[in-house]
């Protein structure tokens, strides 16, 4: 029998607030960051390795899960949790946004999304009872509604279709969860698009059906940096104080100072993973790009400071060498770095909020992040490679 | 000024031994396993779950590193130990093994050999003194004469040709040795392919010219077991026995046993960490191939009792999905798995030749590798993939 899910708010300070999210697998301290570990792993990084982190909650892709092994494999295994020995919380999205972004072949109705696997090319129908019988099937701690996610820019009439279908699927989520799966939580999923009023709408009707905490969706699909803050911070003070509020899919360093400045509290992204495999580390001086030829003879490691290992012990010519020499370790130990740094951020700005200071710590950590930028790394906040 | 290198037997059980090689950098408990770190780096595992394991040692490849990123590099940067953060001892080879199986073009002479480089295309010499040049600028603790080692089946000529040629390269080397670096330690290479009496000849040979150690090279080349197994027992007994033996290149965990107990004290292979990569994990029980079906729904993990977590807390179910998805967390559990069974294998031939009874040592283990083969492992002793 789990626990009851529950949120308590801890202190705020301006939009910011720290809270905790209780779940039968322990607390979350938020801000949060969730690293995602799309197909029950952490990219080239050992569990271990994401605890020491500081991670508390891991995000599972329940598209990538439910075509493989699947959810029915995983449950007879004893759920995701102990199948990917991974004893904390774990939150799941619902696969929708995969549908959309990785499978070849789709066909978006009332009932639900029909989709041609990318692995077996097999045709699966996930609608909203089957995305909550999945998650439910792995056990995680937070489930997520299904949605429809549309990429911007769109058409108005698009994204407010979209958006309705997402609310009456929203509804239908939740009555399947309900009876399921009692005292574990729900997540509904604004969305929007670039639209203010629209989110709006959508908030004040998640709220009106009820769940256990909101997450704003559709943002970071390609629009500017300055409109995903403008909707977070319009939509944030639509959503109930009391529940906890996840910004899905988001971001670099600063897409995260600033969401929290604007009152979200839970966050994913691959960015630490995908960028340190690429050679981008994500440090207290901005990014670096280890594949730059002037780190080939540097002794100096990432961060002398950092607790982390990789960030501290290895020089940036090593770590540059293994990027060089195409060896599998140097992903992994950026991957490490990048890790550390973001649960280090989250820690940072939980401590700061706490203290009164948050604005204050936001000002610094960006100050720094531009007072001694990697020569070679042309914009000091660029993230994608 | 680096501490003398020196060896002492510690025990003997027929023709197996125990010893401790001395370095500067620390004590080696001979029979030892030292895993292969090609380019600095042992292929897809941290550093840290190598030493967990228990390796005492790594070897070093001279002909990569001296490519990239170049032993004048490494040498600014402090010599291997600092550049790779491995700070226990370290063996390197003098590159010729991977001259003559990397390179696209080589010519081999009285003075040495001369190649292209795989990575850039550039034509490069290697002679005895610059193959000690190179090893000295690494830095290693145990640095590897120049030899030409040929492969299996060669006509006796050739073999006796080679293994001449590698015994005034091994003249060349330690004089080039002894003038640069005093008190540390350079290893012949005994030669002689599936030759018997050339063996003998060439183990004499180095003997009086006189090393820190001695290697049997070019085997494990193309040649049955029992040949190999052949050589190194008529071979082992022409060594002085107050020096440590290294049997180059090998091998299985079977080929380890039975090495030891024909008098062998050093080896090394890529297989731990190439196997683990392709999904074959040595245990106890026998290699265990992974990706096969059967896993798939498998709760167990490889080895309830082993002491590496990868071994003991992850499901064969979870291992199969990640090889299954393509994740390369598989790859390296794998790797670590088989590090530590070989480290293990090392430790527990250690500890039966201490009490005087190896022979009871080797055929328990071998029938345990038997008793319970994989049902999908056609041969239990089965390593190349």
């Amino acid at each position: 029998m789990s626990e009851p899910f529950s949120f308590r708010l801890t202190a705020t300070d301006g939009a910011a607030r720290t809270g905790e999210v209780t779940t039968a697998h322990g607390v979350v301290h938020t801000p949060a960051f969730m690293p995602v570990g799309t197909q029950a792993s952490i990219k080239g990084v050992h569990h271990d390795d994401v605890r020491a982190s500081g991670a508390e909650i891991l995000l599972g892709n329940t598209y990538h899960l439910m075509l493989r092994p699947s959810a029915e494999r995983i449950a007879a295994l004893g759920g995701l949790h102990t199948f990917m020995r991974w004893p904390y919380p774990i939150l799941t999205d619902s696969g929708g946004f995969q549908v959309m972004s990785l499978s070849p072949l789709r066909k978006i109705t009332e009932q639900g999304v029909t989709f041609r696997s990318h692995i077996d090319g097999a045709m699966i129908e996930l609608t909203p009872e089957r995305a909550i019988d999945v998650q439910i099937m792995l056990g995680s701690d937070i489930a997520m509604q299904l949605d429809e996610c549309v990429r911007l820019p769109a058409e108005r009439g698009e994204i407010e279709r979209a958006m309705k279908l997402s609310l009456r699927w929203a509804e239908r989520c939740k009555r399947a969860f309900e009876a399921a799966a009692p005292g574990r939580a729900l997540f509904g999923i604004v969305q929007g698009g670039d639209d203010l009023a629209l989110r709006i709408e959508s908030a004040r009707a998640l709220d009106e059906i009820g769940f256990s905490g909101f997450a704003i969706g559709g943002l970071a699909v390609g629009e500017p940096q300055e409109v995903m803050l403008k909707i977070v911070a319009e939509t944030a003070p639509a959503l109930p104080v009391e529940r906890p509020r996840y910004l899905m899919g988001v971001g670099t360093p600063a897409d995260l100072i600033e969401a929290v400045a604007r009152g979200m509290d839970m966050f994913d992204c691959v960015m630490p993973t995908r960028n340190g495999r690429h050679g981008l580390a994500f440090t207290r001086f901005g990014p670096i790009n280890i594949k730059n030829a002037h780190h080939a003879d540097d002794p100096r490691p990432l961060d002398a400071e950092s607790r982390c290992s990789a960030a501290r012990d290895f020089s940036r010519a090593y770590l540059h060498h293994l990027f060089r020499s195409g060896e599998a370790l140097g992903g992994t130990l950026l991957s490490i770095v990048n890790l550390f740094y973001y649960q280090d951020l989250m820690a940072g700005a939980r401590a700061a909020i706490g203290a009164g200071r948050f604005a204050d710590y936001r000002d610094k950590t960006k100050e720094q992040w531009i007072a001694r930028p990697d020569p070679n790394t042309r914009d000091p906040n660029a993230a994608e490679i």
